[in-house]
């Protein structure tokens, strides 16, 4: 069974991922800041036993206990975007169950009891909207989420009040960033309440000109006008960002860039993750206006997963230095370039 | 018949040529710089109709007039090599005589009124001069060199006087400068009586690691001692470069930029010449170091003489703008590169 970020979806040469997340509270107990560890444990305890009843069957979660697992392990995760870089911090009282094939994971005592997280490859909010409300539904039929019937959900912040759910998409903006547009376009979107921000949610700097577009409205708004907007808004910018790409497409300069970016790729030694995500971004520029070929999106999604590097410590097995995951990232991508052509 | 630079010598790892330069002048006439244009136009044809001798038909020399060849065409001697930068600047009422396979050159009316020089591949201090030595010898019977018993060969700068040769060695020092030898060799070799300078003689800059050996006494000293002295030195820098080459060759730091430059020549479509010398001395040193296969010093020695702006502009007959010349650069070197293995 592939995970998300070996598939490609709609629009996949813009878009990397969808992902809806939604903020739950369990009725019967205060909101996480205000739990004991005992209670935090019992929190966990009641969502695994609802997690392990027949109709969750096929997903077959699996649970990372926080104060168990190595740093690694969690970190992993993040990488994956499986879990959010909150949910390492403070606390150990936290677990994470994530589905077998990536798409769908709960954190529990991250900010709220329950952070149910739905992702997909490419354009596609429907599908993984729907998917999560399944979830969501079945959760509630055992767990009695905290809800009212004038605020919404009920979550620990008041930012997440009434849908409690973000929706956002990952999108690959090099066109758009090479001819400065980022800066525009991010400000339009707070105008329309959407959020941009980089590759690994707030805070976080965009990495291989990797940008995230969330909702950051909740209270007011029904879950699909919130998903009706996000994804309008989108189909605008993959056509922006389309426009543009055509531009450089002309350009030496960026051809230069990409081949160059190939040639590096594929024969490094040592390749740090900056250098990497830099160098990957002209690559995927490079297939969407044909430079390029032998190499598809969702091995680039892959690759640039796989060669984080706490997956990079995961997949040996053993913990590394940064010079050893240097050269261990540089190995693994010299070998998946090497089918690739410059046209 | 190929050309010196199409061909590698005696120690090729280090050693790209080797060039001997005789300055002498023709005792009826004074110095060039007390001569008139016409007088200088004289000289020209008495020279002309020396090297029209039988003696000197296997050379098939050819006539370059200064006034009335292009810029481009001798700014690409200078790139061979076959005629010095100072050759150009100034008076007009010059020539040279360049024999078919470019290894002999005679510059008339430069700094003195011949200007013979000889280049060979690799280290070969003897042939070399042997050659120019012969040539000297035939020249002098028909033009009567300036010569004093005391002084040697007269020659319009002092430190020419005596021998008036100058015999020079190129050599490739990539793993002497990235360990910081070179200035420490530099100032011992001028205690020896020798000078150590860039690719295209005084006061030029070290282009992709390239540095000029050469002798800078002539009075006092007969030319088997000084071609001894040369050569003694030369052997023992060869030595401590492929000493320190055994070191860089442990070093992944120096093996990723030997890999990256092979990637970066296999595919770049703008390559400017700095750019070009840094990622081709990456590329020899990593032929010598036993890192990549599929090419070889002559050939290395071959593209990069004929990549240089005024060579790639001879080339394609026309004038070319700096963008289109790194354009054109980087396709011819593209294809040669693409025989080239990493191991």
């Amino acid at each position: 069974m592939n995970k998300w970020y070996e598939k490609s979806g709609n629009y996949s040469d813009v878009v990397i991922s969808t992902r809806i997340r939604l903020a739950r509270n369990i009725s019967k107990y205060p909101f996480p800041c205000r739990l004991t560890s005992k209670m935090k444990k019992e929190v966990i305890n009641e969502i695994d036993r609802a997690l392990s009843k027949p109709e969750f069957e096929e997903y077959n979660f699996s649970c990372i206990n926080v104060w168990e697992a190595s740093l690694a392990e969690i970190k992993s995760l993040i990488e994956c975007h499986l879990v959010s870089p909150e949910f390492v911090k403070a606390d150990k009282n936290k677990a994470a169950f994530i589905s077998q094939n990536c798409d769908i994971s709960v954190m529990v005592n991250e900010e709220d009891h329950i952070r149910l997280q739905v992702m997909k490859e490419g354009l596609d909010l429907n599908e993984t909207y729907n998917l999560a409300d399944k979830i969501d539904r079945k959760l509630d039929e055992s767990l009695m989420f905290a809800f009212n019937e004038q605020l919404g959900y009920l979550t620990q912040c008041p930012t997440n009040l009434g849908t409690g759910m973000r929706a956002s998409v990952m999108l690959h903006l090099p066109a758009l960033r090479r001819c400065e547009m980022i800066e525009k376009i991010s400000s339009s979107l707070i105008k329309l309440g959407l959020t941009m921000r980089g590759l690994y949610g707030e805070g976080s700097e965009p990495k291989g000109d990797i940008y995230q577009i969330s909702n950051q409205v909740t209270l007011g708004i029904s879950e699909k006008t919130a998903l009706k907007n996000l994804n309008d808004i989108t189909i605008q910018i993959i056509s922006q960002e389309r426009k543009c790409r055509k531009e450089l497409a002309k350009n030496i300069q960026t051809i230069d860039a990409i081949c160059r970016s190939v040639g590096i790729l594929k024969t490094a030694k040592i390749l740090n993750s900056e250098d990497f995500m830099r160098l990957i971004s002209n690559v995927r520029l490079g297939l969407s206006i044909g430079i390029i070929k032998g190499i598809s999106y969702d091995k680039i999604n892959e690759i640039t997963i796989n060669t984080q590097p706490f997956m990079l410590m995961k997949a040996s097995n053993s913990e590394l230095s940064a010079m050893e995951r240097d050269q261990k990232r540089a190995s693994l991508i010299n070998e998946k370039m090497s089918t690739v052509e410059i046209l």
